[in-house]
């Protein structure tokens, strides 16, 4: 049977993460991508609403026969995971966090610090949820954690912002905790922020490491191959296509996308006129 | 009967037309604001995706016997206005756009320049849809129009950077064209625009007026009254309640907000688990 891996995202961040699982995953596997760009942000909405619109999106997956479905959204992977997993226990649920922090506590244990912290930035939503702290305390309850949210990266990536003087002074104000106290270090807790990497580095003691949670999550997923990878080619759906999404899909995927599809994870509620 | 009067929002910025019209509004005239709050925000989607989110709003006024809806979103007036009138032809439905181009082209054509030309700054769905111009071309075939896409402006409002060195910055760079062409009237396409104001006052000429098409619209929709007006308590309905509601809920209405409803604009699909 052909194996088909769902990974799922608010938008089109969540391609970084598919970049990496192309890298990885064995020959033969179908990757399926949906962004819900329809009702993208979540990092601003409700716990109540993001599992909702997560329901809906394994329910997609679950029709289409996945095997296993990353939520590639951190606002999404910070309070979703479990009700999905409840509801859909047929499928295997990734996300996004436990990978980072998995990376983030075995670096602090490399740096062999006296006083180990581990920071975090993201979404507001992600902030609040304290999906982070948790799964990084369940590890290890004694080390320090920061967590700040920086609402404004993702509007700068999408529209262009990120290595100019305007990002630079917004991520001055919003990495001074991590200037006050140095981590080792810093999980990139949304799949925006890897497009502000040197914007965010240049606020930062060198000795911080930032972690991108798209590799470790890929390799969650399906262990490195050796050799190359040869996948089937990726399906692409999404429940809105603007006129911005080849633009801002080539800046998270790297490459071009040639074939969408829009698919609705709502169904209709007024008829529209045939005219 | 009890007359009703709906306004609709993709989030919470139409809260501005709001606070106009309970200022016009006669003795005995319920207030119902929708705000799409789950689905927020609208400008940086398709027309077809905004059109239906229009329609189901549309609907909801329709079933609780609305008799005027008003489109305060200018992303959803500049593209939902006429099928939501065909769709729900026992509505009268008034958008934002209309009222604040009648006001520009009053301006223009009193300041009497050789060089008439009006500006407007929108989110990129308004700006793409043409609607402003359009609605000055109808009555005014010759005079300019200068229109700028502005989209950093709502994530800088709402995370409260306005007056900020980073919004003056941001500000600069957009309102460029009206430094280098200045326009009689400038119209803020957008409902969270006002509170920018002075940011945007800063970066142009003088003589540029900026109009906020709040006042204008409430005034179409209920002409001013002759004294005080006292209409019952407004009902506030959004599709998501996040924990920044309050705050960002006072910074348009300039008062707080008591009662408010959570309503689902779509059917679920995936029941929640119980427990």
């Amino acid at each position: 049977m052909q194996k088909k891996i769902g990974i799922f995202d608010s938008g089109l961040g969540g391609l970084t993460v598919l970049r990496e699982l192309e890298k990885t995953v064995s020959d033969g596997v179908q990757l399926i991508y949906l962004g819900d760009t329809a009702r993208v942000p979540y990092g601003s909405k409700s716990p109540s609403t993001i599992r909702k619109y997560a329901l809906q999106a394994a329910q997609f997956f679950s029709e289409m026969n996945v095997g296993t479905m990353v939520i590639a959204c951190h606002s999404a992977s910070a309070v979703a995971v479990e009700v999905v997993r409840e509801v859909f226990p047929r499928m295997r649920i990734v996300g996004v966090i436990e990978p980072g922090v998995q990376t983030a506590l075995d670096l602090a244990d490399a740096a062999g610090s006296v006083t180990p912290a581990i920071g975090v930035i993201s979404t507001r939503g992600t902030h609040r949820s304290e999906a982070y702290i948790n799964a990084i305390r369940t590890r290890n309850a004694t080390i320090q954690v920061i967590s700040q949210p920086c609402p404004l990266f993702v509007p700068l990536v999408e529209e262009g912002w990120a290595g100019t003087d305007v990002a630079a002074q917004i991520a001055h104000t919003y990495l001074a905790p991590f200037r006050l106290k140095p981590v080792q270090a810093l999980i990139l807790g949304c799949t925006h922020y890897p497009i502000m990497l040197d914007d965010i580095r240049q606020q930062l003691p060198a000795s911080t490491v930032l972690i991108d949670s798209a590799a470790p999550t890929a390799q969650e997923v399906c262990p490195p191959l050796q050799g190359v990878s040869t996948p089937l080619p990726t399906m692409f759906f999404v429940t809105d296509i603007s006129e911005r999404f080849s633009e801002l899909a080539g800046r998270f995927l790297g490459r071009t996308v040639d074939r969408i599809s829009r698919v609705d994870l709502e169904p209709e509620v007024v008829a529209l006129p045939s005219s």
